[in-house]
């Protein structure tokens, strides 16, 4: 079997560099181009790219991507600032070339996108659902985006599934020690010194609890989920937002 | 909307007497009779129970599976001791019946049928995966048979993948330490005063592990799987077995 | 040997009738009274007891002390309600009868009470710690008691240590998201169907963490920290205060 | 107050470099030397080092710690290989040297050593014990060192508060189930991609669990002992050997 042909734009960032060496690793691939900034995007079609994975810049991702798209280059995205607008523009393109696909992730680590999966499967199915995540004390913000958006598919799941508010009986409490709410769901954020990124979504029903728990420690979580990716773009045309739909969830 | 006509046999249960409770406080239904050894099974025609929780024992569950199918009573069991042989006379009585559905389920914990689920799926994407299970000391198999369940599930949804086998460069080890294997996966099994039933399913690829928990802490666990199908039985005509394809699992 | 001879007041209780099944099953003790509201106090001395286990109320605690400090009957108290005021009236009766002991424990759980002890020798020497607790949905406080208490003493024992407030670089939080603060630690408070009484103190220090988690199941917890004060309140004259002066804590 | 002189013996090492790295960001230490293979040993002395910290090789660390002990430089020694007779040769040496102080530690992580300790207080105090570690699948032993060795403390800790055999009533079980029996205490090694080193301590009584977890998340979890050896072997003569001996553990 002939390998797949791949590029890595932004080849000399921090999670660039190990999508290089990650690519280089795997048997079915072959690395043909890894490009940083000021190198020629005409490269990518010389060495007949078939998938470019693009982890560069809001700044620069717009017209990588119209490059790739006008020659045919399937893409796997990393580079974040997606907007509606920058979504729509993508759109058009790729309807100019209909056998083309690119794939944008905001997260590639597949343990996190499995938790927001299952997360919201479950939460059809438990009267009370919580949200703990733990970080290394040098995070800015409180909850993570991760956490809040887990939370918000939640409660989303909980809503369709008709589910009456959590049962609580809180009457005294200190300030803040319910956690903040999304959407009606508590979230809770540890910063502790020797933690990385972890999340734990706590289920709890009748006699019984579920827990479902990531732990990310280190940023090489992102590359099985960048090579899922640049595995599965080539046969699916079009945009595709969110690596949770090239992953077989039942 | 009229309520749903429950019957529960085997009724003077440690889990029947529960379920008795568990109808008679579920809004939408309305328990028609509650029946023990030696009670008529004609009570739950008179009363005209449209679904039957069955909770007895080997001996009697196909005597009276027979009469509701014959009187298309819908079922739900939770009895045990299903063979090939009685889960195929069973299957020609609802040929015969065609209307009446069947749910029989080895395990009425959302949370358990979840756990594995989840486990399964999961299990396509990392690279190992282990099971420990935790249950008082006075059990007495290990590994228990829904963790030894779930090991086999996750070894063919690996096997279905095409994983290799897991990493594992242990070369010296005291006997026992790395587990029971079961199809290639290891599973642990503690003992401890304290504890009820427990189960953890770690996967763990580059970077990042995925933890799926499960406590069960009283066996009124099973009452929200057994009100799931008995709300679901009614539209769903023949024998499934697994409460899991009642659940919408993506 | 003999058998230390034991009453229990509140004998009719929930704690109570615990407490008496936990003695009489107790090799090396022998149950001689157990008292409900309205039975006579001079039983106690009629009987011959050694040691009595106070599980009544703030309303009838002082009386049943006073009685059994007149009579040299040792005594482990579990019922609440304690001031400075009565603290001090029990002293005087002590110094009265200089070898009787009373043993008063606001936690009879030793799972609880190492939790407490473990997290203020560990907190001297990490960076950073949270609490988390864990309970069912109807507890109306939040934090827990335990859960406040344990904060204290970790922040206590931190100033002592002369350790410099925790690392926290927060600058943007959802309100609640980094939980309460009791004495510069966060504690979060999680309520989830399903669960019962659980506490995890979170250490983090460069590059590990420690963890240390009390999971309470039922309130029979407190039975084998009742015995051991029974056993040891006999050796141990004066007033105690606090089940963790009887363990051997290092 | 004037600056603790220190010395890194091993400083190109992995440990070694850290270990520098830690001394200079200490505010009350002075790095007055960093040596590898080939230095001359005088410069420690000619640098005035009050506390060396030796980080070498079973081969090197004796004629190391000789001319430490000759020169009245303390050392805080983390190099392996030590036998009876080695520590009885170095006890001699200190003999002659009455202050000088040396620390051995088989393990700087303060969480590790303090698992130990809080395990083996309240193995004392709970039926059951059992013991989990998990590691990367590149380890080659199973169980770890520390865990066999936990187990050990757990084991001697049962005995001599005069502790019952474990309850467990395992009659079928399969091969490895319920782990390594280490002492007496059950020892289960679990091997996955994506951890590091991490261990747990179960201990269950009636009703209640609990559990003492160490994440190590990378090795610079040694400095902070490291850091804490050094200042503490300065007013403390003679040999120890173990880092729980300078904790303040209750």
């Amino acid at each position: 079997m002939s390998k797949l042909r791949v590029a890595v734009l932004g080849a000399k960032g921090r999670i660039g560099s190990e999508a290089v060496r990650a690519v280089e690793a795997a048997d079915d691939m072959e690395l043909v181009a890894a490009l940083g900034r000021g190198d020629r995007l005409e490269t990518l079609a010389d060495t007949g790219a078939q998938v470019v994975v693009e982890l560069t810049t809001p700044a620069s991702v717009m017209d990588n991507l119209d490059f790739c798209v006008r020659h045919g280059i399937h893409a796997v995205v990393g580079t974040t600032g997606w907007t509606d607008e920058r979504l729509a523009r993508l759109d058009t393109w790729l309807s100019a070339s209909p056998g083309t696909g690119v794939l944008i992730a905001p997260n590639f680590s597949i343990g996190a996108v499995l938790t927001m999966a299952f997360a919201q499967t479950a939460a059809r199915y438990f009267e009370s659902v919580e949200v703990i995540e733990l970080h290394h004390p040098n995070k800015v913000d409180a909850p993570s985006g991760t956490a809040a958006r887990t939370a918000q598919l939640i409660a989303a799941a909980r809503a369709e599934a008709g589910r009456a508010p959590q049962p609580d009986a809180t009457t005294t409490a200190l300030d803040g020690a319910r956690g903040a709410d999304v959407d009606g769901i508590p979230v809770h954020s540890v910063r502790l010194r020797g933690l990385l990124a972890h999340q734990e979504v706590l289920l709890g029903g009748e006699g019984e609890t579920l827990t479902i728990r990531h732990d990310s420690l280190h940023h090489s979580s992102f590359m099985p989920g960048i090579l899922l990716g640049t595995r599965r773009v080539v046969t699916t045309p079009g945009l595709t937002f969110g690596l949770e739909h090239f992953l077989d969830l039942n």
